[in-house]
């Protein structure tokens, strides 16, 4: 039986890749902080479950393959009282970002098209890249400049007659940068000239501690280029929903995109009414959601401040920091930390540098931190990291 | 901004793309017998309901991305009950049935890779290869030969040194055929003979009303070939739930088939709690549900026997009949029924048939009818069509 070159291309992705050191530590008794994954320990609004335990059908039927109106007129409405004039007709429903990603790559890319990411990128997004057969054309963006986009002509020198998209987050994943405008106007400027997409995922929008967070949907000249990708996960903590939404003007766009979702039916029944109830939770709820990832941003950011050797981009949005360690390699270094050390029976996971970046020699002594642990939590992980650090046997400097 | 061939390629839902007349029908105030779509009327097994109302979670997190442990222990067991020695490590949960098979054309094909179906077919197998660059090659089955499969050598001459794989459903959608075992021999034979991968889509095997329904997991020679697709979506009517599963015993494809798994991260946390809770149904239900079905298709068959000009092949599974109308053209007679005929305000919808065709010229007259509506609103809906083929100015004779 053949085994595509597409499917062996695939990459394990590196933050769910270390998963059996971590259950085997578990299982050798040991306690682990996991900052691998993007998994808030935030309580999901209640009107989540409170709408589907309401439910009373006899049948739990098909739903529409666009999505369920009531869902797609408050996601409208979210995005209204930030200015932004979506209609029913330009969002379709989809199983989390994630299924938007790909809908959206599958719409805008055939095999050997090429899409431009700014490495570090979220590890997915080149896994949907590569699942069309399309080809990922990374921007470098380092540590020492903060992660910061580099200027125009050297992501122009990155686009070629085969490029058709730009994928970007903002805020970022896995960096917590949040564009500046100017930075903004360089891609919007690029996306225009050479008319590409850009497929822009917003899903941290709400997570922002430093700046303003502005929006591409405020960009009127991108009307026909922007795809929007949303998702209730993160700003509901409703991660295990997996209901998220593609969001375009362009009319072509949605024609085309509304037979993928016919093909695969429909996102589930129940899923789409919590997530519309989800839109009815009150101001309060992400001001207090925000706070509190505010002090653990703070507090990761004093406490790995402190460790000798280590450097980071200061995360300005979402949830996540990039870390360069002073070590050989950060993927050994993690499986050491769940094999070999522990400080009082604790140790620590984290997502290896390396499956962000789209050569693998890069990243090499780079993590992800995801802060969706509570601060106490924080400070107990940083510092067996900080021991780890002295006792780790490929410690570079 | 640039749209992919892939996506121009495919083609709208024949199941759905009448949807917009069929609601211009109703907002005239017609009513419509669906016998469109495979959403079947049956109320889901209550224990999906009671489950997720149960769950008392704070936070809706991410699941694991192969699935549920017990969801996929639980499908284990219902294998089991059939003979068919499945462990957690061949099984994947999926977004619905569609997920499954989508993963599975993606795991087993490249650009340019050859899928070979029987057609008619279902519609979104065609979609699913295309969306993956894949070719579709087409055996065909006729009205005339009760939609059986064509002898050994006739399938034999379709595959090439592109062919990766066959994808079948049995018992089958949309012509309702149940595979006998010398068929299923002439596939095995032929997918052993060129090393093809063999994908499975049994989600009806509950639903046989003749004969005996015999799965390909019973055959061990297959065990490195086969990829079975199921879902919960037929047998609890819970089509709304979207869970499915991949299931395969060849360890290479299992090695792949989570990189796609942990890209879309995972299933819905609560559908899986929900059909996991399915799984518990007791064989009561099956056998209630069954026989509703088999009076349904005895009445339509009964009924359809009795319009002149109409051919079909018997269905002995499942809940679809492809027929042959004696008109112009399906679509157009179907758009007709709604737009400008009814029986005292009420008419009828159907899928029509050249959608599960690979040549949009064959089945040009013939129409998929779902018998998912009960047995006095079969009678009605088959009087309808009797009277609109009376007076339908495209009638061929």
């Amino acid at each position: 039986m053949y085994i595509s070159n597409r499917a062996k291309r695939l990459l394990n992705s590196p933050i769910r890749k270390l998963v059996p050191f971590a259950n085997a530590a578990k299982k050798a008794g040991k306690k682990v902080y996991h900052l691998n994954i993007g998994q808030p320990d935030i309580a999901t609004s209640e009107h989540f479950l409170e709408a589907i335990r309401n439910y009373d059908a006899k049948v739990i039927a098909y739903g529409d393959s666009k999505g369920d109106p009531k869902l797609i007129e408050a996601i409208c409405k979210y995005y209204r009282q930030y200015g932004a004039d979506y209609s029913p007709e330009h969002v379709h429903i989809t199983n989390g970002g994630s299924e938007a990603l790909q809908l959206a790559v599958e719409t805008t890319c055939d095999p050997g098209d090429e899409v431009i990411l700014f490495e570090p990128f979220y590890a997915n997004y080149s896994t949907f890249v590569n699942q069309t057969n399309a080809r990922v054309v990374t921007v470098s963006t380092s540590v020492e400049n903060g992660y910061r986009l580099p200027p125009r002509d050297v992501v122009e020198r990155s686009i070629t007659s085969n490029t058709t998209a730009i994928i970007i987050t903002n805020p970022g994943n896995p960096t917590g940068l949040v564009l500046t405008k100017k930075e903004m106007r360089m891609i919007s400027d690029l996306v225009l000239k050479y008319d590409l997409a850009l497929i822009v995922d917003e899903v941290y929008r709400e997570f922002c501690y430093e700046g303003e967070f502005k929006s591409f949907s405020s960009m009127p000249e991108l009307d026909d280029h922007l795809i929007m990708v949303d998702s209730v996960s993160k700003r509901y903590s409703a991660c295990g929903a997996r209901i998220g939404c593609l969001i375009c003007k362009n009319a072509l766009f949605n024609q085309q995109i509304i037979k993928f979702c016919q093909a695969r039916l429909c996102c589930p029944t129940l899923e789409m009414l919590g997530a519309t109830a989800l839109y009815d939770t009150d101001a309060q709820y992400f001001a207090d959601v925000k706070k509190e990832y505010q002090k653990r941003r703070d507090t990761l950011v004093e406490c790995m401040g402190k460790l000798p050797g280590v450097q980071f981009g200061v995360p300005q949005g979402a949830f996540y920091m990039m870390v360069k360690f002073p070590v050989d390699d950060a993927e050994k270094f993690a499986i050491w930390l769940l094999q070999d050390f522990d400080v009082d029976g604790e140790t620590v996971m984290f997502a290896p540098g390396n499956g962000f970046y789209g050569n693998p020699n890069f990243g090499q002594q780079e993590a992800r931190l995801a802060y969706v642990i509570n601060s106490e939590d924080i400070k107990k992980a940083v510092y067996i990291l900080g021991e780890a650090l002295k006792n780790y046997p490929g410690r570079t400097k």
